[in-house]
């Protein structure tokens, strides 16, 4: 096969794009029920595209200081300036058409659920979720296969990776502003509602619900996106990036022998496997179009089955067609790459079900289990344990890591490690609609309660809901995971752009460059963590007096006013993401032209060891204490109001940041400050060494 | 100088331990007060040493299975066996002769403070520390000084570092064991006592009580005692390490200009840098004598001020002394290097004080005060605000651990960064002390409470308490500063051993290295945490049990049995030490066998840097929620009693393991994996390549 071929990527992306808008206008055309309903989605969609306003208007700023600096002090062509814009742009377009598709889907579900059952219900969830699975896919494809066509030269490749920045810059601020927004309107309306008033979830007369389903939609849609599109276009660039530097050695350890490895020959080999990533993820793209039009026959067997067999369908296609792509190319040892990279994506996922849900394939004194045992001798024994499984639940899924990246590298080298993230990534397209479907059937259990449609509904949205929670799980699972593996290839393509051969642990800056790593997560968490408590604060004391001052409002007379709840979430999200964000950032060229490049070798391999363990760990912890509490709901250990449920809702508010706020932001972290590191990996060549190095 | 000097530190040693045992004798004549107290006191007494013990009987077992693997596999001369198993022998006899002398202390400090008033009990209470410091100190000085009498030749140094091996086995086990016991009893006897029974703490009808007073011996002096004994003799026995193995650069870079560097002088020279570690600190133990000493004079200014004042005077004395020494050593830049640790040591222990206390030189918005306000919207605000600055907390004192290495590392090379920790270390025979002084304080508290001495009494143990709970975060404090420059002296020790002249963090196996190192102080968290979990619970069943059988036993007709409880937190506390401890024991030789000894650097590296934050991050998040409870408890958000300080409950439930069990785990941890890999260097250089790496 030729590299050319992968000049049609942005036509497939394009493709993509159009099936996403037709999915678009046929959520768009579904009922969407009474008035009441109707003005309830529309305060959920206003406060989403609010949100979205202001955050990419702050975000165009930041941008255009980022883009200058690139083209004054990086890339005085300013080609990876107009990179790095092409990829925000990009990434705020995904989130923007998700969003769009999520905030129509909601309220539609609710009415499908009311009037037509079960299958339709998730019908229209799924395809709320679609838009936005498609438009990762689809849009980077179409960004990353234009530049590519427009710097396939291996000498040249290296402006792309501008774009892959951009992505990760929306992505950090994204992750970090939406998952401040939804913990800090999560929590403070329960707090408030549940735990003070004693009023349900969603319920209509707590001004702080509006705020919390528009935190649905900007944290786990969202948020969720940019994350994933990071890594999607991360892990292609920086498989490009490594075949464009490959050595000779490099190229061996990747191609089938009897490749034709004279000098003449090398150029063209490049370009193959240049080409190989956008080629793979083109075909994965289709194999999730297949995939997502398959659920309309799994459907039949039941709503679980569906979107994990559509899952797996579109898996195995795409694991057949990359052996032929990869063979194609010259490179089995790709194939056994991507091959690891898939499997360790599904093995994540399995172990993450394992430690996160009640029901699972191995039922016996599972953690949820022990997690809800624990909150019958009260809260600190229920965050003792929760804390205690969320650390122990690091190892298996890091030990799973360990051996993609070994096998990747064993028959490919280090192409391997990129290529294998790209594996992991091939069908996006599905992986990330499932994803999304959640919190659009969340969105549309909380109408369904607001709107009064009866308990019957409910039962529908809360079905589609919990399995949504089980989705959403895995699909954090396959966001670290994927993480973890694109961030070892960013690394891996900086050391190469970068012209590191050696980052010697025995050097005292490179053992600093790996303590200030393993900080930064920390610092983060911390950031993260205390931004929920304090918006979460202040939503505790609108929503208080709001209940104190408005006359009549618990008994439903008084009109609660949750635009000003809507207003403190966002003006709280938007004002914390901002310090995160910029550490983030201004970290790598830190480091970098301070302690040296070997140095910021070294905090690479740090933050990102440190990162995945803390994602793992506050991803797991949170999901192992929300379900706890699910499971006391459902009447055991005493059920709703009992001594153990209050303890469990104690490390479930405590579980919403790890999982949603702090937990998620470690992926961007890791994959930002890498793919910083390989944007400015030849300006730091040019600079020489570092500051301090100097002295040393 | 001449390196001969060395050989008068057993002697120096002996005098240390003479002293100690004078000290013993004074506390021992003191008045033990009515019999009700007597019985208390040895049903404490009797506790902890059926606990040593018990401990001490697996250990023999466990030492003896390592000592002969030692011997078979690693070096055949058995010399390293024998120094292993005199380095634990010396750990045990410290961690007994401290517990000894602190159950002696506890009553008679209560009986002082009902007699003669807050002077003279505060002398008691410290003198019953004083033995635990002075034993520490001496029987490092005996124990190492005996072996470099006989292997002082650099190609026989390597036989010493068995002597650290055994130090730190002991030490884990000790630390595990121990924070699990003080633990699982104090969380267990809170839950129902103050929680459900809401009777006080350290109330006699509480059968937890005992075991809660045992726990503070065997945790807080045994368990710290260890912990510090392993970084004394690590830091020492790495420096003679680093020093017997140097290359001339090596010599070149800590020795001052004009030394003789000709190759018939180079052992001498490495004679005098072996040595040097040795006179610094034995002049170390003759500096802290004077400041013990001089407590009795600045006790007239206030208690707090006797322990700092006396702490600085000891420091100042051996910082002046250790310059004169450097220098007799030919090495002003050693002298720099110890300069650095011991600034570092006070540094890290000032930013402990301020994360920690609520009243410290920098008093606006401290972060015991945040924590106390969040309490006020319950426990989840309480334990977010908590844990993000509990992780905030760990970015300050890394940054000065990271700024004392490069000092060390800038004016005296490798070898710098082992004397720096040396220099850190030196005055242990006071700061050990003024730590161990606090739980002989806080059990003193405890029998006043169980006597019956009334409130006056009681009022001084609790000012003797608190002060205590303030220098146990400063010795927290200093145990992570002096683990982390320890474990990173270690490190380098080991590259020098095992040949390794690159570790490089581009090779996949190094990498691989560094995240599995960092994972272990997660797994470590997760096993920790959850054993108080569950021993705590079985903890609670049997008070429970108690309280309802026993007739009569909450209006004190009844009386408790507190032998069941102690009992129970005994056999948890061994049964859990077990895993951990075999898991950081069998990591090195197996990811040194497997992957190869670099891949080994890059394990230790990783788990120093995940350990050293996770280290700071439980301490001191820990220690924030204790103050943060105990400053409602002074009538602050509403005081005893009211909503926010049942949310504080909950938190300080929580920061208990964390404070008292993982966190300080972490710091021997790091340790331990990095002196086991220290003294298997010799057999990973004859085994070559590990098994794995063969294949790559």
């Amino acid at each position: 096969m030729s590299y050319k071929l992968a000049f049609f990527t942005p036509i497939i992306g394009l493709l993509g794009l159009l099936t996403a808008f037709l999915v678009y206008l046929f959520v768009k055309k579904q009922d969407d029920g009474t008035e009441l309903m109707r003005d309830l989605a529309q305060q959920i969609h206003d406060g989403a595209m609010v949100f979205l306003k202001r955050e990419y208007t702050i975000l165009l700023f930041f941008l255009a200081i980022v883009a200058v600096l690139l083209g004054v002090f990086v890339d005085t062509t300013w080609m990876t300036t107009i990179a790095y814009i092409s990829g925000a742009f990009c990434s705020m377009l995904a989130g923007f058409f998700g969003m769009k598709a999520a905030t129509k889907a909601n309220v539609r579900t609710s009415q499908a659920a009311a009037t037509e059952g079960l299958e339709k219900a998730l019908t229209v969830s799924f395809m709320g979720g679609v838009v936005m699975g498609l438009s990762v896919a689809s849009l980077g494809l179409v960004g990353v296969g234009i530049f590519f066509y427009f710097f396939n030269d291996p000498t040249m490749a290296k402006y792309i990776n501008g774009f892959a920045m951009g992505a990760s810059s929306i992505a950090l601020f994204a992750r970090v502003g939406g998952g401040i927004y939804t913990k800090s309107a999560d929590v403070g309306a329960d707090l408030v509602g549940k735990v003070e008033a004693g009023i349900p979830e969603d319920d209509p007369r707590n001004p702080g619900v509006i705020a919390d389903n528009v935190g649905d939609n900007v944290g786990d849609i969202a948020g969720m996106g940019a994350d994933i599109f990071e890594s999607y276009v991360g892990a292609i660039i920086a498989t490009i990036a490594i075949a464009a530097t490959a050595s000779i050695a490099t190229l061996e350890s990747v191609l089938n022998p009897g490749i034709d490895l004279s000098s003449s020959n090398i150029v063209n080999l490049k370009h193959n496997l240049m080409a190989l990533p956008l080629v793979v993820v083109a075909f994965g793209l289709l194999c999730s179009l297949v995939g997502i039009w398959s659920v309309k026959i799994f459907k039949k067997i039941g709503p679980a089955e569906a979107l994990r067999y559509s899952t797996f369908l579109a898996a195995a296609i795409f694991l057949v067609g990359s052996y032929f792509i990869a063979n194609g190319f010259g490179s089995n040892g790709a194939f056994v790459a991507i091959l690891s990279g898939t499997i360790a994506g599904v093995l994540i996922g399995l172990v993450t079900e394992w430690y996160t849900s009640e029901n699972t394939w191995f039922t016996k004194n599972v953690p949820v289990l022990r997690v809800a045992e624990a909150s019958e001798t009260g809260p600190a024994t229920n965050i003792i344990t929760g804390l205690a499984l969320g650390m122990e639940s690091t190892i298996i899924p890091l030990f799973i890591i360990i051996v993609a990246t070994l096998m990747s590298y064993k028959f490919a080298g280090i192409y391997g490690i990129g290529i294998a993230a790209v594996g992991m990534l091939g069908t996006v397209g599905i992986t990330m609609s499932v994803d999304a479907y959640g919190p659009a059937a969340d969105n549309a259990g909380g109408i369904t309660e607001m709107a009064g449609l009866g308990d019957d509904v409910r039962e529908i949205t809360d079905r589609l809901d919990a399995l949504g929670n089980t989705t959403a799980a895995l699909g954090k699972g396959f966001a670290i995971g994927s993480a973890a593996l694109t961030a070892l290839a960013l690394f891996t393509a900086y050391t190469q752009l970068a012209k590191v051969e050696v980052i010697n642990l025995i050097q005292p800056l490179v053992v600093v460059g790996v303590l200030i790593g393993a900080s930064v997560p920390f610092f983060l968490g911390a950031k993260t963590m205390t931004a929920v408590g304090k918006a979460a604060m202040s939503m505790v004391e609108e929503i208080r007096r709001q209940f104190r001052e408005i006359p009549g409002i618990m008994e439903g007379k008084g009109k609660p006013d949750p635009s000003r709840c809507v207003d403190i979430a966002t003006k709280a999200s938007l004002r914390y993401m901002i310090v995160p964000g910029l550490v983030a950032l201004i970290m790598p060229p830190l480091v970098g032209f301070v302690l040296g490049k070997e140095a910021l070798g070294g905090m690479l391999a740090g933050a990102t060891a440190t990162g995945v363990l803390m994602a793992l760990f506050m991803s797991n912890g949170g999901a192992i204490w929300d379900n706890a509490k699910k499971y006391i709901e459902q009447g055991n250990h005493g059920g709703k109001g009992s001594e153990a449920h209050k303890a469990a809702v104690v490390g479930d508010t405590i579980g919403d940041p790890f999982k949603d706020t702090s937990g998620p932001s470690m992926n961007i972290l890791i994959k930002l400050m890498s793919v910083v590191s390989l944007v400015i990996a030849p300006a730091l060549v040019a600079f020489g060494e570092g500051i301090l190095q100097r002295f040393f």
